[in-house]
């Protein structure tokens, strides 16, 4: 049986993580719970789940809430170094369903530790995809993607060789501003962005799908976790997300993975693989669905797309400094002290000002990511 | 380096494996080609692709030919028994892709032999779909499809259990009269039934897709390939004939093979399975396309869909007999004798009435075929 430690347990893939293992016949138990802040949710969670550890991101409500844990018989952790002492110590698979580059350690300590590691947390993959491969490697690591177009690309390479790869083709749905031109952009608020058309989702994703830095991070996302060239990434708007994503094979065939847009089937796939278990999820009709549309990204529109491909081709620590840019500068459009194409413009000012070539190693990538923000903060910051 | 065998070289799908054998870097030699008529065909692919062994079914067309073979050093085979006495005996692979029920036999020798089996004519699994699905076990042989839909499967099964198969989707394009209702096709004759929509294909098998006879088949072909329950297979239509079938697992995640309709790569995926070799085919544009549509089929106005259905529900030989009258009928209704709705109404009069539930054998399958076939010749034929 698996034992599962499941990293920000209380956010919308950790509950939907605890709703499949309690509503299918999985054979997996929960061995840790973490969470940041919502430590009311978790204890919940940890009642009907019973773990043997959990941590707590905040210290104030570490103090808080400690002995009620203890209470139920669960060793609790606290702070950021808390989440990396369970990735090493507990389970045998992690889901790393962290917010921003707080996911880095975790993953580094999981695949350190040879194990299974979920990985829904971008980030992590997209500032330091050549470390993490590289650990998952040498210490017999695996990496999983959670995220519904990576687990379709995943899932449509099960049973080929990754040298008969041709292209690998993402889908998009083009986020709530697909066919707007730059102009009708200009202006445009947080809460208009904050209106995915086809996945509910946390506030920091949202604005990505709206400025197709989401599908950016995932072009990054994609070159480390299988292993291909920059140019052998392709991206298709598909605004029905029915068709996860696609891998096209050098004797010119098309494997792809399709679904109704619903995480919790990537989620599922990730914690039961390489076996597939029978989910009460909703099931593709594609008669009643009707029509799937394609067409090529508006590369114009949205400027972040291509930004990601060009921090790729710099390689180095390119892509450290667009993630970090990119996080601090959504902060700032989501507290309205920014406008929508200030994320782009000064994204790019930042992979110019910081253009290092070095040796990437994973405390310069954390040192990085702090000295980026910092002088956004500074910049733009009010 | 596979050595292989085409029955039926100067057909359609015959035509094309030569084509693609020698346009793109394959590893495979031919050893031996056969043909019905078409011999001075086989001769000039003779020239090009230097076979081991011919074989010619016609008996006046062979005493005709035999002296050019034998000069370029070719032995050469005779009738239906030097079909048999081919796949027995040459080759490592053999791509059977014979018309109707003549391909049954070198079929079964060729599983017999304990070789792979590249499947295009679909009336030997239809028709013995049991027999050969044993054999291939009891002998080592394998069973490679080569039509677009079981290519689509047996690659979107790839790396998956057999046991985690929910259902198998075929794709059905809805044929040249795709939309129509019954009282538009009373009067319909085998010119209109002839244009197909996406594929130029023979005139048999055209009319089958006419009369959505040819899903009907290829959910017979389906249901002993695939090892799967009768109602596991379902059929939509997919006019634009992009997504070839779709396999959907017990969790719900559907994966699906797609590209250009191009009979080309199901033909060379059987060749070189289970590798993939470069090809210089055509690639699937997804944003060209810019449009995929799937709808429920009209069984009402195309009952030869559910009569196939209704064949496995009733098991034993009734896919035999439907088979056997189909292509009696079909060969009918092109020399104009019947009409269009006389096919479903006559094989389900034959279904009726040669109703056996006895225990299968290749000898019964290909003498009952003989008798469906006088049967409707005698109540039909003019």
């Amino acid at each position: 049986m698996e034992k599962l430690v499941l990293l920000g347990s209380t956010g919308s893939i950790g509950s939907q993580a605890i709703d499949l293992l309690t509503s299918n016949e999985v054979d997996i138990c929960v061995e840790a719970l973490t969470c940041n802040r919502n430590v009311e949710k978790m204890l919940e969670q940890a009642k009907i789940v019973k773990p043997k550890a959990v941590g707590i991101g905040d210290e104030t409500l570490y103090k808080q809430y400690k002995d009620d844990f203890a209470k139920l018989g669960i060793v609790v952790f606290c702070g950021e170094k808390g989440l990396t002492e369970i990735s090493k110590n507990y389970g045998s698979i992690v889901l790393n369903a962290l917010m921003g580059s707080m996911g880095l350690n975790p993953s580094y300590e999981t695949l350190k530790a040879g194990k299974k590691l979920a990985l829904a947390n971008k980030e992590s993959i997209v500032t330091s995809g050549e470390i993490l491969t590289n650990t998952a490697k040498a210490y017999g690591g695996t990496i999983i993607p959670v995220d519904s177009e990576h687990s379709a690309i995943f899932q449509s390479l099960e049973g080929n060789k990754q040298s008969e790869i041709e292209k690998i083709i993402l889908t998009a749905s083009g986020g709530p501003f697909r066919g707007k031109k730059a102009k009708e952009l200009v202006d445009v608020t947080f809460r208009e962005a904050l209106k995915h058309p086809n996945y509910s989702m946390g506030r920091k994703i949202s604005i990505d799908s709206a400025t197709l830095m989401n599908k950016g991070l995932e072009v990054i996302e994609a070159k480390w976790m299988f292993s291909v060239e920059t140019d052998q990434i392709d991206v298709v708007v598909h605004p029905e997300s029915i068709v996860h994503s696609l891998v096209q094979y050098v004797d010119c065939s098309i494997i792809a993975q399709l679904g109704l847009p619903d995480m919790k089937l990537p989620i599922l796939y990730a914690l039961t693989y390489p076996d597939r278990v029978k989910s009460n999820l909703g099931r593709l009709d594609l008669a009643k669905i009707g029509r799937l549309n394609f067409a090529e990204p508006d590369k114009e529109t949205f400027p972040c797309l291509e930004l990601a491909y060009e921090s790729l081709r710099r390689g180095g620590y390119a892509s450290t400094v667009l993630n970090a840019a990119n996080e601090k500068l959504v902060d700032l459009f989501l507290k309205e002290q920014i406008k929508f194409y200030d994320i782009p413009k000064w994204i790019e000012i930042a992979m110019n000002k910081f253009d290092y070539d070095d040796q990437l190693e994973i405390d310069t990538v954390k040192e990085l990511d702090q000295t980026v923000k910092k002088y956004i903060e500074v910049e733009l910051g009010k």
